[in-house]
């Protein structure tokens, strides 16, 4: 059942689907929708399914289909392309989850999403350094559980952070870092000197050197087949004792195994919010590291990038219906 | 026994006794005691008492004490001041622990110390708005406890921040806000237009507007006469919905009773360092508030802050016993 429908009289309009969502994005959803007044009827399913021949169903009058949380796969691409004419995919890998070589051949336009999270990311990377800074979530653990102990925190003004990769995330990152009197490096393999100098960051050549000379080290690489284990056991030798360490990009730019050793010697401090496998094994090392901080890798969502997710999808379709490009991959 | 003494057979040289420290700051005056060279020998004892016998019976031969964690009562005062010339408190509400008058009379110097807390409890400030905002303890928790389930988190770029009170530490607060991305507004009696201009925030003349048009409001003013009680349940009143509420200053400053019957309405987040009764009590109504986040008043505990308080007791034995003034309250 169509949870939310507009411009039902319209059938002059095309008529864009989206046939499952995830019940976080509903209300942002509604509230970009006017962007598609007068362009486009629109049907949103708030059942959320990985059922193919239920997606197909659903989107069996559309004109363009908006893809969240499931893969279009060749036999759902091929049922549906006789009418669809673009997919609007609610995210950055699109090429994971729709055969763009594909929709080149028959033609079908495909948007995507672009940095609609590097807000929500950098603030959760500075919710787990804080987390291991000063022990919030603990201490309220101690306080409900009727005992008063207190904990001494660690201070981070005039501390150094270390950034690992300086694109969106980063640079949010480091903004934050100058607001609480840290000084931040930066190492990376490409780095803008604008870049470098609109966010007070040093730039270092060498990895293993930032490592080092960082109290606090972030990484905030894309995975690529140039950063996948990019950061290797070696580089991470060099962390000093007592070093806070986040992860809240891809657990794949570091060496296998790297992390998880170095780790389990037990002097760092580590918030981690991307693992190899996920959910994270039930026996996975990682879980006997003294005093690490794990998250469900939701450092994306929060109700900011849910809406600026929803206004681009909604406005690449409505360029794409009004002749103009926006986000567009195909 | 004494765990640290310096300088032992210089009995030329006065003697400055601590008689009682808690252990976290043992390493901090280790660090500090070089500036006393020449000047002081000093006799620490690492085990922490209150027994007012013990402690005048360790200050015996004293010519100076360093006063942490304990009261000088009269009693006590009357039993030193034959042979001690000078208190250092390790504090800033000196005249909680030291009757001055008294001091004044027998012509005894006092010393204090002076914002050695303020970065240590704006970062515990931030730590407690991003545990509301991205819930990293408790999704450690989840993740802990073997399950997978995210939360949304709830973005803090663009949104309003109110600082209730402008000294050094809500300057702080600002300081790591814009850093954020976020907007600052201000209330305080008295606001230095320097001070509202460096820091980039903006002065509300009407503090229940302030409540009003925060989306996260945080309190920063000093226990005074004339702040106690200074919030009221009308001002509460104006906060919205989804509020984020913090206070890492004093319970005191906020009506008897108005911030719990606020927050068990249950529609704001608030996270609380400071209660009117310290421990809280098991049965206190505040434990019962849906998603309140609580930490046993440790805002102020983190290494920087334990540094600062050392150097400064240390510096202000070393100004008096030189003849100058560092922070001389007597």
């Amino acid at each position: 059942m169509a949870l939310i429908s507009t411009q039902n009289d319209r059938t002059d309009l095309p008529l864009v689907v989206m046939p499952s969502i995830i019940e976080s994005m509903v209300q942002p959803f509604r509230e970009a929708l006017p962007l598609l007044h007068d362009i486009a009827r629109v049907r949103i399913y708030d059942d959320a399914t990985l059922d193919g021949d239920v997606i197909v169903d659903r989107c069996a009058d559309a004109d363009a289909v908006m893809v969240i949380g499931f893969h279009v796969d060749d036999s759902m691409f091929d049922r549906l392309s006789d009418h669809v004419r673009c997919f609007s995919f609610g995210g950055t890998g699109v090429a994971s989850y729709i055969d763009l070589s594909r929709a080149r051949e028959r033609g079908i336009a495909v948007t995507n999403v672009v940095r609609y999270g590097d807000h929500a990311v950098a603030e959760h990377t500075f919710a787990l350094i804080m987390e291991l800074s000063r022990r919030v979530g603990r201490l309220d653990a101690i306080v409900k559980s009727g005992r008063w102990d207190g904990l001494d925190g660690i201070s981070l003004y005039g501390r150094t952070l270390g950034l690992i990769g300086f694109g969106g995330i980063a640079q949010a990152v480091a903004d934050m870092a100058t607001g609480f009197g840290m000084s931040t490096l930066v190492w990376n393999s490409h780095l803008h000197e604008e870049a470098v100098a609109a966010h007070h960051v040093t730039a270092v050549d060498d990895l293993g050197e930032l490592l080092h000379r960082s109290d606090v080290a972030s990484i905030h690489l894309p995975l690529t087949d140039s950063t996948t284990g990019i950061i290797t056991a070696d580089h991470l030798e060099r962390l000093r004792p007592g070093t806070i360490v986040v992860n809240t990009a891809r657990a794949e730019v570091i060496e296998p195994g790297a992390l998880t050793r170095r780790l389990l010697r037990g002097d760092l401090l580590a918030g981690l919010d991307v693992f190899d496998h996920e959910p994270l094994p039930l026996d996975d090392p990682l879980r006997s590291v003294p005093g690490i901080v794990l998250t469900p890798h939701v450092a994306w969502r929060d109700d900011e990038a849910y809406r600026a997710l929803s206004v681009q999808i909604v406005r690449a379709i409505a360029a794409f219906f009004t002749g103009s490009a926006f986000n567009r991959v195909v």
